[in-house]
């Protein structure tokens, strides 16, 4: 097959699996009676429970104005309607209360608090669906909505973690957990987008994001351990020795979207070695195919009893890493990944015929769980990766062309 | 085989497997530096992580102390040395701080906080430990530690939550988790032994335990919800349909004691049928064999990652509930389900080369963590089944020959 069938046919896939995925969502989410959405969806989208999660909430406030605002199929008044109830939902309900400055994590499906976690990612996706929304609409209360959660988040991540209710321990020194400047960076690149003041304002935040990222790449540059010490040190113990491949490689594509922004080469081969190639070629499991959802990187068994279990979204960022660092390096290599990738996928977590992917495999990839969203899988890894993946395969075919 | 032949034989690998058990964690789990156990032990012993959970120390404390005071082939000075060292840095390490009410869920080798859960539980097992080293000791300021203890966790439960410093949500309605009056129960049984005036102090107590467990057999006596409402009714959601059948035979074997104490035989058959026959048949893999650790009351596919993994302890808890039901009713179906699960323990779980068993099978009953111990697999279930097993088939042993 040539290069150019191989990607013509790899979009199409991918861009009839986005419209079935996103019928999926757009049949069964919407709460018409509430607003907001429901996420607990079965195999088929009937709802097994009502509860809303608020990460959940925000994703697809998030993916449903992304959706609209960049790609025409999608640029429809009901998609907007549906983003707009959405963020509705938010504002009303996020919060637990009116003078609450954290977010829930869970609310009723009426959208009262349920339970609050002592961290700071219902807020992010908060501001995420926000800032997107005021992209969309134009509405300036969305944009005054983002930044100033995006304040209180800073503030709880660099001055004073005290408003996150976590209590003082002796033997719990602070961590620089990978997902924390993982996230800062993501909102930092949703923020600036086409904003120069945004740009300005974050451009510290987003080096030292970067920095505290990079501090995972340890053992002389041959593992991303997902938690170390404040200062970048390797810690003890099982959450030391803690490897989440998935996330690496999420993180891995982060970084080569800010690395090519600023055309740092340096840093595009750190992305694509370190964070995307190493953790792929240590999490795949040779026998089964997939990746492992943890490990441990001196081979001990992991106390996660999911650990060998193949989830959805370490494959999406699977997909988009290697896609993007191909359009970036034309590294062969990556392409070859991508295509392994591609064929588990499409063979395992797709479902044709309710559209959605599977979210949970065991590890010989039979489907262990038949939901489709549940309370932390919503409308967003799965068509995050289609959208960007369209999007990138078409910039290679029109470079083909050209 | 005759049925005394099939009872010896059952007996003989009990004890053989008990001595297996305990030799495991004498040998591996004593930190000799710093007191306490370690739990996180690899295949064969070795300590793969140094963080001391409390629940686990507590029940190590528990079961050694069991052991010592009623085996007589365990009533050795060792064992009882490491009980009270293990005692030793409960009483200096559980809280976080000395004027702490509530114990951390886990510490430090050298006992420092790392986290502490907003639930009863390590207080709960730091009642069982401080009880059981009043009875194998008698220095009574076990036993103060224990009473106070107690009272404390009474008042979270029945007067005031807010110590245990979980936030008032408009969506949390007060929820009857099975857990806490099955904890409850469990601690009175273990303080009221051979104790008129703790029998006296807790008698309430106990009979609002035994009710709230009952509340929890719900749909006509077809089934037992993990959660109820605070006054017993059945919940929405995911939560209310959510079922655990090892932790319904366990309640089933909880109550079964109660009952014969009080030579109730109304609750003796409602423990054997519904609390240990109901979630045994309805939780037993048809296809595979095995406990699946969670269900859906309505068959809805549960959100829990691990819901059809084979868990150790639920397969533990069957082999005394239906010892200890056949004791009591001589019912055979208990003496069929009895062999059903000791032939899948026998060939699965136990590992006649290093001792212990493997905690986490996956569905098809293979072993998916190589692990013996870890954050919530300690010196507990495993021996203490062997344990009340070697001694019901004894007593029936001793029945026939009579």
């Amino acid at each position: 097959m040539s290069e150019t069938k191989r990607l013509e046919l790899w979009r199409a896939r991918m861009s009839e699996d986005l419209d079935r995925v996103m019928q999926f969502w757009r049949q069964h989410s919407l709460d018409k009676e509430y607003g907001g959405f429901f996420t607990c969806l079965s195999l088929d989208g009937a709802v097994y429970d009502d509860l809303k999660y608020i990460w959940l909430q925000g994703r697809q406030v998030w993916m449903y104005c992304r959706l609209y605002r960049t790609v025409p199929r999608f640029h429809k008044p009901e998609i907007l309607n549906d983003a707009v109830a959405g963020g509705k939902f938010l504002l009303a309900h996020a919060r637990p209360s009116a003078h609450s400055l954290k977010c829930a994590f869970v609310v009723t499906r009426d959208g009262r608090a349920v339970k609050v976690q002592r961290t700071i990612f219902s807020e992010c996706f908060f501001v995420m669906a926000m800032d997107e929304l005021w992209r969309t609409t134009q509405e300036e209360r969305y944009k005054k909505e983002a930044q100033n959660m995006m304040d209180q988040i800073v503030h709880w991540v660099r001055v004073d973690p005290s408003g996150l209710g976590r209590p003082d321990l002796p033997g719990a020194d602070p961590v620089n957990n990978m997902a924390t400047p993982m996230m800062l960076l993501n909102l930092v690149e949703q923020l600036s987008e086409d904003n120069k003041e945004a740009e300005q304002k974050y451009e510290e935040l987003e080096r030292w994001s970067v920095e505290r990222i990079l501090q995972h790449l340890q053992r002389d540059g041959k593992a991303i351990l997902e938690n170390v010490s404040d200062n970048g040190q390797e810690l003890p113990g099982c959450s030391g020795r803690h490897q989440n491949p998935g996330h690496a490689i999420e993180a891995g594509w982060f970084l080569l979207r800010h690395a090519m922004k600023h055309s740092d080469s340096e840093l595009i081969q750190t992305a694509v070695e370190k964070f995307i190639l190493l953790p792929f070629l240590s999490g795949w499991d040779q026998e089964y195919g997939g990746l492992f959802s943890f490990q441990d990187v001196d081979g001990h068994c992991p106390t996660q009893l999911e650990w060998s279990m193949k989830l959805w979204w370490p494959h999406s960022e699977a997909l988009i890493a290697f896609l993007l660092g191909y359009q970036e390096t034309k590294d062969p290599r990556l392409l070859e990944n991508f295509q392994k990738v591609f064929d588990y996928v499409f063979s395992r977590f797709t479902d044709l015929e309710h559209g959605e992917w599977f979210g949970y495999l065991n590890r010989e990839g039979k489907v262990a769980l038949t939901i489709k969203g549940g309370p932390f899988k919503g409308c967003f890894h799965v068509p995050r990766c289609l959208y960007m993946c369209e999007e990138i395969l078409s910039r290679l075919l029109k470079e083909e062309k050209d």
